[in-house]
């Protein structure tokens, strides 16, 4: 019998354990032995199915010699780092959902999961329940990764989809999505990029192997976004999508960010709807493969983070291949890299033409939407200077 | 320095060599030591790039103590059942893409390697370069597989896009894909849905544990398969795909079979063209996954046995997870599976309708092609047993 914890009731947490038990035979039959959930940290004792295994005191799970994985479902980067750390250092391996701390920590944890020849696993925190992270290290290994881009956030999806099909404004769509449950009372961290942020830097801190600090990466959200836009590259036959993107430059380095993006019917992501995440990888052998599926919900991501537990059970004594230097080296401001631009204005195609010589009109009624050459973000800034700009996209290529 | 072998110097085996070389870099990052082509084995010796490191001996690998891994790319189940088994029982792990000596003897050979301490991978055996296995055996550990389907066969995607999309027949759109290298001069594989079915079959044995013969698997190809059927369907919402299918009974049991689908264009995988693969896999907890790439292709298989080759190395003594039984227990005839049936008939639709009650028309024009409400894939041949049925394909739900 191996045994496990959950630091966490919350929505992952409770999902764990109800994988633990719904899919006892599958995990048993591979491991070998059964699988089984012994404490549950929580902050307040409370009455539920899991009362019997609750503890409010994290020295219970930390001292406890038959407890060999944990699964941190806190989040933040408060409690959660800290017992994070303490359970390593106990030689407990350890695993999570928890974005933000991988973006902020994981570079310093998976050094003292290394010290401590335990692992520390973290599939679940991008893409939910959809296998990215070990595919992108361990399947395509003998690549170099040059680009990955994804549609990371759910909700934000959501609204983007609801304005597409409905015809909804943002803040209507917003409104559905949390009547449907989708949006948090406090959208923020979606709506603002930040929670799409925090996965782009994890996939580009495994892509290149050094540190992508959140702090470094442009998030831009999508409460700016206007129907209009939308309306416009629709009928011009792209679909607007928030990306997060990372990707080697030519000219050397890397860079990451957030942003709503132009992209081409043609591309298969521009067909991701609704709640649903995709995440392209293009490496230099495989080319372009894409993982798509659900990227949150309670049962999805829990059966990743309860995979992540065979995964540590398994591998022995800890996996390898997962990691990055703390160095930020390398890292480039994305406004150097170069793509085509949308812009809508209040001007004329002659103010526009003015600006950036030829180019592509997509509407002109009063204001002047078009699409210029591949010129660099701050070249795009610079060139719409004298200009009343509306609104400003990049366009996926 | 960590040495290898290739067997066969054919597309898959020559861009093996070229992955190691141009990677060398990453793949020495993650090994922590370099990865090097001691020998390569071919029938007849021939010049080339590689000809300082050929032999027509296999003894030469065989009794080789430096030789860890064995990339075997022969394909058939001739010399490469023989020589695999030889280089497992000396001790060395082997990596393959040949589907069709997993689909028949890889329950024989995983046995083998276990008994050797060694691991038997075959990511590149479905899918190519895509990701597909590792995620399904790993990533998805905790679920319950319930269904796999996928568009597994790019010459046949190729043929069937080109058919939608230029109107071109089945003869015209081969020949087209011949002239482009994607379908081989004898293309009966690939166009009666055989290598389809061998991909179906190593899929279905690692989600279901049990030994899925090709033998058991109904295939279909597409050459039966008419431009009027592919216009129909286009004009009623669904495309035509050649889908290898596996899923869990109801009743119990499983199936798997590879046939043409309508489906639905609201399902992403309805919109996988040209020589692109995608396979769907249904988890119990996780919902539906897709993973979306080139299927084939010399750099993209390449770089999955080298990721394989890297796997073995790291994951020691052996990969554990991945395996099944040789029982072939449980399989189910796949007529005894119930969906909606696309029909089209010489005769009209009280001619329909008296076989079927209710249907839904999709097209009357001398002929009349409808589907029907869900029945089983024997209802379907017993209730059309007196009409004059032109085509006739089930309907992805």
């Amino acid at each position: 019998m191996i045994q496990i914890a959950i630091m966490g009731l919350g929505t992952v947490g409770t999902g764990v354990a109800k994988v633990v038990e719904e899919n006892a035979e599958q995990i048993q039959h591979k491991l070998g032995e059964p699988l089984r959930v012994k404490t549950v940290l929580v902050r307040h004792l409370k009455d539920g199915p899991y009362r019997h295994l609750m503890t409010d005191d994290f020295q219970k799970i930390e001292a406890d010699p038959e407890i060999r994985v944990v699964v941190e479902t806190i989040g933040g980067v408060g409690a959660a780092y800290e017992y994070t750390k303490r359970a390593l250092a106990a030689g407990k391996h350890v695993v999570t959902a928890n974005k933000q701390l991988v973006a902020e920590k994981g570079c310093e944890l998976l050094e003292l999961a290394k010290a401590h020849d335990v692992s520390y696993l973290f599939e679940a925190s991008v893409g939910g329940g959809i296998p990215v992270l070990h595919p992108l290290t361990q399947c395509m290994a003998a690549n170099r990764i040059d680009e990955i881009y994804g549609i990371l956030n759910g909700t934000t999806n959501y609204i983007l989809t609801r304005m597409v099909r409905a015809g909804a404004t943002f803040a209507e769509a917003l409104a559905e999505a949390q009547a449907k449950g989708y949006a948090e009372a406090d959208p923020t961290a979606d709506v603002a990029g930040i929670d799409a942020g925090r996965k782009t830097c994890i996939l580009a801190d495994l892509a290149f192997g050094r540190q992508v600090d959140p702090e470094q990466v442009p998030m831009e959200g999508i409460a700016g976004l206007s129907l209009e836009d939308v309306k416009i590259a629709r009928r011009a036959g792209y679909r607007v999508k928030l990306l997060g993107r990372a990707l080697r430059l030519p000219e050397g380095g890397h860079t990451a960010y957030v942003a709503p993006h132009l992209i081409s019917e043609e591309n298969p992501i521009s067909n991701v709807e609704d709640v649903f995440n995709a995440v392209m990888v293009r490496g230099n052998a495989t080319g372009e493969v894409m993982f798509y599926g659900k990227g949150a919900g309670e049962m999805p991501t829990a059966s990743a983070c309860v995979a992540d537990v065979m995964e540590c059970l398994q591998a022995s004594p800890r996996r390898q291949e997962i990691g990055w230097s703390d160095s930020t080296e390398g890292f480039q401001d994305p406004a150097e890299l170069r793509t085509r631009h949308y812009f809508r204005i209040a001007g004329s195609l002659s103010d526009a033409a003015a600006a950036f010589g030829d180019v592509e009109v997509l509407s002109e009624n009063g204001e002047t939407a078009f699409l210029t050459d591949v010129i660099s973000g701050q070249d795009a800034a610079r060139l719409s200077g004298k200009l009343n700009v509306r609104a400003c996209m990049r366009v996926l290529a």
